[in-house]
C-alpha cells in the first residue's frame, strides 16, 4: 500500500513504524539514560541502581528490577492533574508501570544480578500514544547501558541479560489491522493491543482490548502478525543504539 | 484424557473447567445478587442501581456501568491486609476492577441504559485462583438481574444488553495448556492468560503474561482455543442461571 | 405478651431474640471461621492466626487479640461507598472496630497466649440492624476455634480462655423496653443500647445512647434486666456450636 | 471520708469531684470561648458560627451542632504524636469528637436553631484526666454563648437550648467506685465509666468499659449513683457560669 | 512620634513593638513550656526531650532540634479547617515549620547536645499577626528552658547553646517602613519581611515578600534597620524571661 | 579577577553566572514551553491556559497565575523518592511553587488577564543546584507566550504583563559572595540567598538562609549587589528569547 492511498492520519502504511529515534545518555546523573522518541511522543528512560532490595527478597541472593511511569501535566493536549498533587497515583499509571516492570524483569536473570535494584523511571515528556510501549522499548535500553556500568565497574562479572524485550502497540483503527497507533488513531480505534515480545519473537503479554465492538479471532491473528513484524524492527534499533 | 492421568493437581483434564455454580438472590438488598462459584473460588457479585451518572457524563444522555473489586482479608491462604485499613487501594486491585467495568460495559448499550449507574461489586469470599474470571463471569448475571428489575418495574421499556460476556483464564502449566487454572497451578504456571469474551466467540480483552519463560505463537494458539471451549459452557450456564 | 399484640414490626415480644444461628468452617482458610445471623443480619467472622505481635508488644511475653470490621457496599439496602475506594475507614467503623477488640480481649489470658496475634476480621454481608454485637458474638465463636486449632496443633498446651464474651442490643422503642433491635427498629428507637457481658453475667461494656428523647434510669434499669436475658439465651448457644 | 483515710492519690473523697473552673471569653475571635479545668485538666472550647449546614442537611430547615477534639502533642507526660503531621485522626480522637457532638445536640433543638451550624472545637492544652467529660461540659457552655450571641445579635428570636448537658467520668478504682477520675487513677481503674447527663438526671450517654476485671451489677449502680451527684455539682457550675 | 500622629491601626510609632509578654511553665508536662504575646497574638511553645534521633542521623554523635507548628482552627477571626481533620498540613504551615526549625538549629551546637532530639511545638492560640515570628522568639525560650532541665539533670554536662536567636517582622504599610505588624496591617501591607537574627546582630534568615507593588533598595535598606532595633529589645525580654 | 584564581569549583568569576540558555517551543502541546538551562541544571516550563479561575475567585473579574514545581527522580545524584508514589509532595516542593506563583504573579495585572488561570509547571529534567530560580527566570518566559498566544488568538486584547520578572541565587561560599551557585557550592555555602526581581531592580522577593554561621550586615549588602548584576543579565536573555 502506498502512501497515497493510505487511510491513516498520518499517511503512514498499515504496517509502517511512526519514525523512532533513541538518544543515550539524555540526562547526566542515571546509570543509563534514554530519551525515546515515536514520532512525537517522547519519554525520558533513566535507569538507577540501588545496591539493596526491597524488603521482601532481603537475603535471597537475587537482584530485582522495577518500574516507575509518570506524564508531565501539559505533556498531553490538554493540562491533566499532577498526580503528586492529588496524592496518588492513577490506576492506568499503576496498571502501567506494573506491566513495564514485569516486561522488563522478563530481560534479566535475577540471580545473576545479585543483591542490588534497577529503578527504570519512564517519564513522558511529551504524549502522541503509545507511551506505554514507548518506555518499555527505551526501558530495556536504559537498563542495558546500566548493567554495562555495572559490568565496566566490575561490580558484575558475567551479563545478567538473558533477550531482548521491546514493545509495540497494534490496532484494528477504521476497520484495518493497523500497526503503531498514534493519538489520532488510538482516540478512535476499535482495538487497541499491546505487545510485549522478545527479539527471538516469544511473548511476553499480550494485552488486547475492544474499545468499540469485539474483535474476531481474524482481527486477533493479524493484529499479531502486524506485531511480530514491528518488534523485529524495534529490536534491531536497540541492538544499533547499545552498538551490539 | 482421564483423570488417572492427569497431570492437574485437581485430576481435572487439560480442558476441563472446575465446578461452576452460580446461587442468585444470595444477598437480599441489592438489585441483582449472586454467589459465584469455580471450585473453592467463591465471590459475590451484587449489582446495584443508582439513578445518576458521574460527574464527567451528566447530560448526555447515556448511563455507566463500573465496577469494584474487594478480597475479605482471611479469602487467602495468609491474612492479607484489610485495604481500608491501608488507606488505599493496591495496583493489583485497581487493574482487576478496571478489566472487570470495562468487561461488563462490553455487555450493555449504555445509550439504552439512560442517565443511571449500575456498580457492580465483586467482594470474594474464598479465593482459589481465577478470582477476576470468576467476577466477570458472575458479575454478567448480577448486572443482567439489575436489569430485569429495571424492565419488571417500568424503568426500562426496552433491555440496553447486547450481548453475554463471560471470562475465563487459560496457561501453561507444566509445559501443558490447560483450562481454568486453580491456585496451585496459577502460581507456578509459566504462563496466565485472561480471556474476556462474548457469546459469540469474540474477544473483549486478551491479557496474557508469562510468568516464566515467554510463550511461543502455538502456545498462544492452544491457549486461544481452549479459551474458546470454556467461555462456550459459561456462557451457556449463565443463561441456565438467568432462565434465558 | 403473645406474638398477637407485639408493637415490634417483626412480631417478636420484647424479650424475644431474633433467630440467632451460627455456621462453623464457613470459609476454608481461617483457623476459626464462622457466619453468625441474627435474622437478617449476616456476618462472616475469620479468627487468623500470625506469630508475631505488634512491634509494642514484642518481648513482653504476652499475645495480642485484636479486630477489623467492614461491611460489603451493598450489605446495606442503599448502596454505601466502599471503605478501601474512600481511602479510610469511617468514624463508625473505627469506634465499632475497637469495641469488637476490647470485648474479645476480656476472653483471653493474654500472658497465656503467648507471643502470637490473633485478627478477627468480621465482614457483614448483609446488614440488618445489631451487627456490631453479632460480630463480638461470632466472633468469640471463631476466637474460640482459633485457639482449639492451637492447642489440638500443641503450639498451645493449656487454653488462654477465660470466660465467654458475648453482645446484645436494648433499646426503648415507642417507649417499650425491646431486646434486640433491628433495623426497622434501630432506625427509630428512642435510646439504643449495647451490652457486652460474660456467661457469669458480668459487665464487659455498657453503650447506651438517647438518639431521641434522654431515658430514665428506670428505662436504664428495664433495659439492663432483658439483656442479661439476652447474653443468658447467646452464651448457650454459643456452647453448643462449640460443642462445650 | 476524711482526706487522710482516702485511698485515691489525690486524697479526695471518693465521691468528691476536683476543683473545676470555668472561665469564659478564653479566646477572643469565637462566637463562644471557654477554658475548662478539672484540677491539672485544661480544655479550650471555642463555639464558632456558621451561617450554613453540611451538604446532607441543606433545604430542611434545621441547624446542626458539631464538635471536634484535638490534644496539644505536649498536653500529656510524653509527646504524642501531632495527627496534622500523621495524616490522620486517631480511632480514639474520632470516637471522642462523635461523642461530644451527639453529647451537644441532645442539648439545642435543631429546628429552632435555623439553617446554621455551631462547631465546638474543644482543645486539650494539658491532660490529667477525662478530657472528653471536661469537653462536654465546657463545650454546653461554649454553646450556650454563641446562642447567647445569636439572641443578642437578632439573628434568634427564641433560644433553642431544651436542656443543659453535663458529663462526668466514674469507675471502679483499688475496688472502690469513685467519682471523676484523674490521670493517675484512670491509668490504673479497672473500670471506667462516662457519663452524659442533663440538669433532670436523665441519661444521654453511658459508656462503660471494664478495663479489668468485668465489673458487677452492685458495682455498675453504685457508680450509676456517684455521676447523678456529680453532674448535679457540674450543671450548677455551668449555670454560675453563664449567670443563669 | 507621637501615637497621636500614627498612621498605624494601632496608635503604635512605626519603629514600636506591641506589647510582648513572656509567660514560662504555662503548661507542666513539657521540659520547656512558654506562652508568648505579642499583643493579641498568643502562641504556645512546649519543648519536649526525647532520648534518641531521626533514622537518617543515628549514630552520628550530633542531636536535633525540630518543630511543629499548628492553629486552634478558631485562633483566627474566621473558623479555619482542622488540619488533623483535612488529613495534611498546608504548604504554609509546612513552610513555617521549617522556618522555625531552621531558626531554632542555628542557636544550638547540635554536636554538644548529643544524640537526642528536641521537639519545639507552637500552637497559636489566638492570632493576630506576626505568629511565625513570636513563635521562634518564644521557641527560643522553651528550647533554652529544656537545656536547663537537661544541664541541672546532669544529662548534658556543658550547655549547647552558641547563641540566641529571636524574629521580628517589618513591612511597609501604607508606604512607610513599620515594626511588628498586627493582622490589620499585615493584610493590607504592600511588603512582608519576617527576620531572625541573633543578639549580636547577624542574619539567620531574611524574607521578604512583595504582597503588592515591588520594594526598593531604599525601602529594604529602612526595613532592615527596623528589624535591627526590634531585635535588640527581644533578645532582652528574652534574657529577663530566662533569667540570663 | 581570572578564572585561573578563582577559587569556585566551576572556575568562575565570583560576579559570572553560568551559560545560560532559554529553549523556546520545547514542547508541542503548552501554550508556551521552555526548556531553561543554566550550566547543567535543566528545567522544562511548561505554561497552560484554562478558561476558568479557582472556586474562591470566580465572579470576581479577574484572573490567576499559579506554578507547580516536580523534579524527576533521577534528575539529582541519587535516586529521590518519587512523589506521585509517596502520596504528597514534600514541604520542600511546596515552598517552592508557592514561591514560584507569587514571583510570577507580581509580572501581571491579574485584572486584565480576565477570568482564567495559567498554570506554570516547573518540571526539573537535570539538577545541578539553582532549580528554583531557573524555575522562576524560564516561568516567566512561558508565561509570556502563552499571553502572547492570547493576544494572537483574539482572547486578549490587550497585554496584561506590568513588569519582568527574574530571579537568581547568591551566596556566601568559602567566606566570599557569589552569584549563581551550582550544586557543589550550594551544598557546602555558608549562606544561600534567593532574589526574585524586576527588570527595574525592584524585590518581589528576598529569602537568604544561615546554612552554616549567620551572615553581617556587609555579607548581606555584597550579596544584594551580586544578585542586582545577575539580574539585569537575565532580564535581557528573557527579552532576547522572546524577541522582545
Amino acid at each position: 500500500m502506498s502512501n497515497s492511498e493510505s487511510l491513516r492520519p498520518s499517511g503512514r502504511a498499515a504496517n509502517q513504524l511512526r519514525q523512532v529515534k533513541i538518544t543515550k545518555d539524555f540526562t547526566k546523573h542515571a546509570e543509563g539514560s534514554v530519551l525515546i522518541e515515536f514520532g512525537d511522543t517522547q519519554v525520558i528512560c533513566n535507569a538507577s541502581v540501588e545496591e539493596r532490595v526491597p524488603p521482601w527478597l532481603r537475603g535471597q541472593g537475587q537482584g530485582w528490577v522495577t518500574s516507575e511511569y509518570g506524564m508531565l501535566p501539559r505533556s498531553t493536549g490538554s493540562r491533566m492533574r499532577r498526580e503528586a498533587t492529588a496524592g496518588k497515583q492513577s490506576g492506568r499509571t499503576q496498571e502501567i508501570q506494573r506491566l513495564i516492570g514485569r516486561s522488563l524483569r522478563a530481560a534479566v536473570d535475577l540471580k545473576k544480578l545479585g543483591e542490588r535494584t534497577i529503578h527504570v523511571d519512564c517519564d513522558v515528556i511529551q504524549a502522541d500514544g503509545g507511551t506505554r510501549t514507548a518506555s518499555i522499548t527505551g526501558g530495556y535500553v536504559a537498563l542495558s547501558m546500566a548493567i554495562e556500568k555495572l559490568l565496566a565497574d566490575g561490580l558484575l562479572s558475567e551479563s545478567p541479560m538473558v533477550q531482548q524485550v521491546a514493545s509495540i502497540s497494534v490496532g484494528v483503527y477504521q476497520g484495518t489491522p493497523v500497526l503503531d497507533l498514534d493519538y489520532a488513531e488510538d482516540s478512535t480505534a476499535e482495538t487497541d493491543m499491546n505487545l510485549v515480545m522478545t527479539d527471538s519473537g516469544h511473548f511476553i503479554e499480550v494485552q488486547g482490548t475492544a474499545e468499540g465492538a469485539p474483535y474476531s479471532m481474524d482481527e486477533l491473528q493479524a493484529m499479531l502478525a502486524l506485531g511480530q513484524k514491528g518488534i523485529g524492527e524495534l529490536t534491531q534499533m536497540q541492538r544499533d543504539a547499545l552498538g551490539a
